[in-house]
């Protein structure tokens, strides 16, 4: 077996492991974010690590009522423009290596600013851990394939972890204790995955639809689908899809739809049935019967987990389909062509 | 000529009649914001919109220094978790008709939290303009192709006056005068466009790649030639299709590349020359000679602006380019199969 399908199957482990590891340090983290009466966030991060980002977005916006930005790296390296981050902000860096030039340099600018600044990253002595003032340790062991998929779920959730303290949420604390279970559950998908797989073997476009939390996992899905089994496929937001890019659904142009449960399955559901109506392919990860009953080919999560931590299991199925797919067009999941494990953009 | 091809065409004067129209209450608006010793921005918009709001995420911050972060609606409209706007954000919505619900109601919540609140819209009447403390109309006049062009470059024009006037940068402000011009000359590349486009009759599949200021553009472009043409075309930044997509890319798979003169311009070059070494059909819109040697179509921007404001320009080919590939593929430019022109998401 692959590198790659070895860590999709180490998650539970992973998870459970950071939660363990990090627990205490993100509590104390927690406590000090919470004496700084903090504002706004902004996070800087790329390729996978923006999808943990986004993620971000939602989280710390829902549950502490905080705007998000994501940082646009090139002020900073490009233009030389740093945005002013006042001392009532937190300037998170995600990267899985540490070690991004453009991710450094935000989250260095920031902390002279006198922004409070947290690095999340696998690695303790990467020059991210040591540039911001906090840092969460994914505890992800090595990833050894070139796509990420361990390190992309700690990163979930280390930021879940940080909003489920920070907020002081006692729910949402033990809600996590869940997730490592949960997401071992969830990976029972996998001979159901791989013995679907064939009728995708010459697709060669896609779209993958996700709102809200699962947002996220969309861009992350479309994202392992293309550096490993090379299909051109496009996330969208259900709303912004609406807004133009359905005009290229035709009769049986597949689409992924992200719909679990949660407040809003109810939008997504109408969107499956819009598709439907299309004549589209859909392919539905979903827990519930209606999505699925939709689908040319459903993804049936075999566990329920409340919304806001939904992305750490629905990522699954689309992680497993791009390995899948990989191998059944007859590609190398561990080295797709043209990457490295650590991309150092400026 | 459909209406698209005229509506193209009417952009000098559509951006000469706004800078004369509104600049005063640009003033007025600027004056007001300086008042009030904002801290940040949050952008709502979708669609086209959207990609106006990616314009002003790097205008914003890097002439104003401001942190922008682009709303997200399911938090104020499904999750009913709006984030908390201070009285020091400034909350801009922007919209053609200022109908969309999901807008409005990001401008509502905002205003009702006491930020600074602003539309950007085509509609003086609208409820979008109705509900923010300050408007700035696009006088475009009516749009009556479903797809937006003139609106977008007014949206950006809207927004580079309203930055130049809140900076009383008076070398900004000169140089949106020349707008007008530089557009009308730009649209002398229509027959160029026009002779080239039958190479892509059957193009089905395309990646388009800009950075920083023409991070938008590459976005804008996508949306009209999906919701034009039908083409699946996938937008990215340079740095983020380095951590990953660029594994889609084989001989011959096309390749629009948006490479103006400015800070981008090297980052960019290099990367033409990595996907001309991997035997990519690039598609270069650019007014360097260098960039423009390596494409199989170059499209040769005939006037230099800055690079703040290129996005104005840099669009247009594309434009072009999206409306000629709908006449060749046998589509009405002005009917997208699926889309009205006004879309209400929540």
């Amino acid at each position: 077996m692959s590198h790659l399908y070895d860590e999709i199957h180490q998650q539970p482990e992973v998870i459970a492991r950071l939660i363990h590891e990090e627990s205490r340090t993100i509590a104390h983290i927690a406590d000090s974010l919470r004496q700084r009466e903090l504002r706004y966030i902004l996070i800087a991060a790329r390729g996978t690590s923006d999808n943990a980002a986004t993620y971000g977005k939602y989280l710390f916006a829902s549950i502490l009522r905080l705007p998000v930005a994501l940082a646009a790296p090139s002020l900073y390296t490009i233009y030389h423009t740093p945005p002013h981050t006042g001392k009532d902000a937190l300037v998170i860096g995600i990267s899985q290596s540490g070690e991004s030039p453009d991710i450094i340099a935000v989250v260095n600018e920031a902390r002279q600013q006198g922004a409070c600044t947290l690095a999340i990253t696998n690695e303790p002595d990467s020059p991210l851990a040591r540039t911001a003032e906090h840092a969460i340790i994914c505890h992800a062991g090595k990833e050894m394939s070139v796509a990420a998929s361990k390190t992309y779920t700690a990163q979930l959730t280390a930021l879940a972890l940080l909003a489920a303290y920070w907020s002081g949420d006692e729910q949402r604390k033990a809600q996590i204790q869940h997730l490592p279970e949960a997401v071992s559950k969830t990976l029972t998908i996998a001979n159901d995955v791989r013995s679907r797989v064939e009728r995708y073997r010459y697709m060669e476009t896609c779209l993958i639809l996700g709102r809200g939390y699962n947002y996220a996992t969309a861009f992350e899905i479309a994202l392992k689908m293309k550096e490993l089994s090379y299909i051109l496929i496009e996330a969208y937001s259900s709303a912004d899809f609406m807004h133009g890019p359905i005009a290229v659904v035709e009769q049986g142009f597949p689409v992924i739809l992200i719909a679990p449960s949660g407040e809003v399955y109810a939008d997504m559901l109408n969107l499956a049935r819009e598709l439907h109506g299309k004549g589209a392919e859909l392919i539905a990860i979903s827990d519930q019967r209606e999505a699925l009953d939709l689908a040319v080919t459903p993804l049936k999560l075999p566990v329920t987990v409340p919304e806001w931590l939904s992305p750490i299991t629905c990522v699954i199925p689309g992680q497993l389909l791009a390995h899948d797919l990989t191998l059944a067009k007859g590609y190398d999941p561990d080295h797709p062509r043209g990457l490295r494990k650590i991309t150092l953009t400026h």
